[in-house]
């Protein structure tokens, strides 16, 4: 919109007087943007760095340098956990990070990044692109200064590594278990003593028994940690985060000063990543899980339906108590609960029924 | 890219001699593409139609017109299944579709919109974007004289509606079934009719009793169609369509004689509608289903195990003849049948087994 304004500029009588040399490169300068894209992960981090690096440089080659994106790892700008002040306060443009970093400044936001029992990645973004959850998170953010995007997902996480065998729920009493969020309050009334722990101490923790049981997400982010040399038991399913959303958020003003193009740039790289993100995650855990069970004897574990009857009546409670607690929260949640059981019927005529015939025994081409 | 050499231009000895009124508007308008896109749907079709001109427009908008697309429904410049020729002769410059039109042109394009007891569309875009299947895609569409991009996933679809109950697989022997595609080839073979009809007289044949089940998508494409006036038995799983492919196909010169910009612009936009489109299905079926069911008497029936294993085992039996008559086909079916064993014990662990914790009984909150 400026560059056509600029060069309508020059049809005027400005054209001869300005100076040859000098007098396209001020305008240039004035349409080109450098923003600074503040990340909660380290960088390249698999899954989750490389996402972010994707989006990043999709909104560089898609605007020919004229949003120019570089990225930043954790703590190089900010702390991972300050990233959302940073952006609010416009000290950098733009963030990447889990929505449920920010609970402690907008309680939603943990809802923004689903729920446990909650939707799978594609009911997610059936609710976000057609159920009004875009707006729904904007609302938000709002509080936070920033501009909400959905962009990226994990898919279905697993519930973590366990030294010790489950058999019953009461195993899981006295259970020392690094897990976050939601998922984390659920197993602290099941009687587990919650640890909070950095991710860069968790493998020492699980090796020297600090902590029995980690959390984390999927095979692939999963590689390099190595859980499996102190912990055999690897349990499904992923109650807890059943595709966790991740975000940009960009500080307001930055937002609503872009032109129309540039906000259409990064609104659907954004979307972009979101499924090239959930890709990489969903292709390179195949592998990785296939590596687990055959090369390092890696034993994958179901918690039984009763198991997770009791763990599910448990989120229930825990939910309404944060939805009690805050409006916004609540505003959110009966959103996506009401998209949630419609999708429970859905699902279970579609990927769920499907996933049951494709699982039965018959021949099949090698 | 153009634009900057353009106003380096003016910055040399013609500034002056070019006339003020005149000077930016052809340039302007070498950099300025008009784009058409034919697609193979009806304009504004719920969710194919509309995902195809949510991509046009989005390119549009990202480029700030520098690349304007304007959409053409089928039948507009060309019949719906002569896309692929007006694209690849380069006629008009881009298509929308969906790959297993073009099997009698080239026979791998059937497999590039997936296969029966295939990939669901989470696992074939973890194929696409980070197993190999960009390129074989490409591979694949090279022979039509054209670039391949996906853009569209419709998730699992629902096997079909019958006028009749089906008790054992001899209740289909005879069935009059209107069912394109390997599935349809399967249905054959297990007794089946199978009939060809276009679109359009689909809802006439169930109601005149010309054809017994009619396979169309799902739910919302569904809506409009009637279907539940003339048949009460909704089948699953859709073991026959596990996540159909949508695509884009760009002849082949036009793109390669595109900016990088415009090139990233293209691809972002395509994998954003890839992820719109399929949130629109999955979203806007929910409550279809559920008005179907409530409202008008519906009633979902699954396949047993028993019907499905012997389903599977002649899907694999077809497979194995189109893989056998085809190098290309053989190509894409192995990179993708070998992904799919990944995926299956993959998504057992993630997705699938989630699905069952959630159906679980439990209280939850309302």
């Amino acid at each position: 919109m400026k560059r056509r304004t600029f060069l309508k500029g020059t049809t005027a009588a400005g054209v001869v007087a300005t100076a040859a040399s000098t007098f396209p490169t001020p305008a240039l300068s004035q349409n080109r943007r450098k923003w600074r894209l503040v990340t909660t992960w380290p960088k390249n981090l698999p899954g989750l760095g490389t996402g972010a690096q994707y989006f990043a440089d999709a909104i560089t080659k898609c605007s020919g340098g004229r949003l120019s994106v570089q990225l930043h790892a954790s703590g190089e700008i900010v702390p991972a956990f300050e990233s959302i002040d940073a952006v609010g306060s416009g000290t950098v443009e733009m963030g990447h990070g889990a929505p449920y970093y920010w609970k402690g400044k907008a309680p939603a936001s943990q809802f923004v990044s689903n729920f446990p029992f909650g939707l799978t990645a594609q009911e997610y973004n059936g609710w976000y692109h057609f159920g009004g959850g875009a707006a729904l998170c904007d609302e938000v953010y709002e509080g936070l200064g920033c501009k909400f995007l959905v962009c990226g997902n994990t898919g279905v996480q697993h519930p973590g590594w366990s030294r010790k065998e489950i058999n019953t729920l009461a195993d899981f009493k006295g259970l020392k278990m690094r897990m976050p969020g939601i998922g984390a309050e659920v197993m602290r009334r099941i009687g587990a003593t919650v640890v909070n722990l950095p991710g860069s101490e968790v493998a020492a923790a699980l090796a020297s028994g600090t902590i029995d049981w980690v959390e984390w997400n999927n095979p692939y982010g999963e590689a390099s940690m190595g859980f499996w040399r102190h912990a055999k038991y690897y349990y499904i399913p992923g109650w807890h985060e059943s595709g966790t959303v991740l975000e940009t958020f960009i500080n307001r003003k930055a937002w609503d000063g872009l032109e129309d193009d540039l906000k259409a740039i990064v609104t659907n790289c954004a979307y972009a990543t979101n499924v090239v993100m959930l890709s990489e995650f969903q292709a390179r855990s195949g592998p990785v899980l296939q590596q687990f069970i055959n090369k390092h004897g890696v034993q994958v574990r179901r918690l039984s339906d009763e198991q997770l009857v009791t763990i599910g009546e448990v989120c229930g409670e825990v939910i309404s108590e944060f939805v009690a607690a805050d409006p916004l929260t609540k505003k959110v949640f009966e959103s996506m609960n009401k998209f949630r059981t419609e999708q429970i019927a859905y699902s279970g005529t579609t990927e769920q029924d499907f996933f049951r015939a494709r699982s039965l025994k018959y021949k099949w081409p090698a």
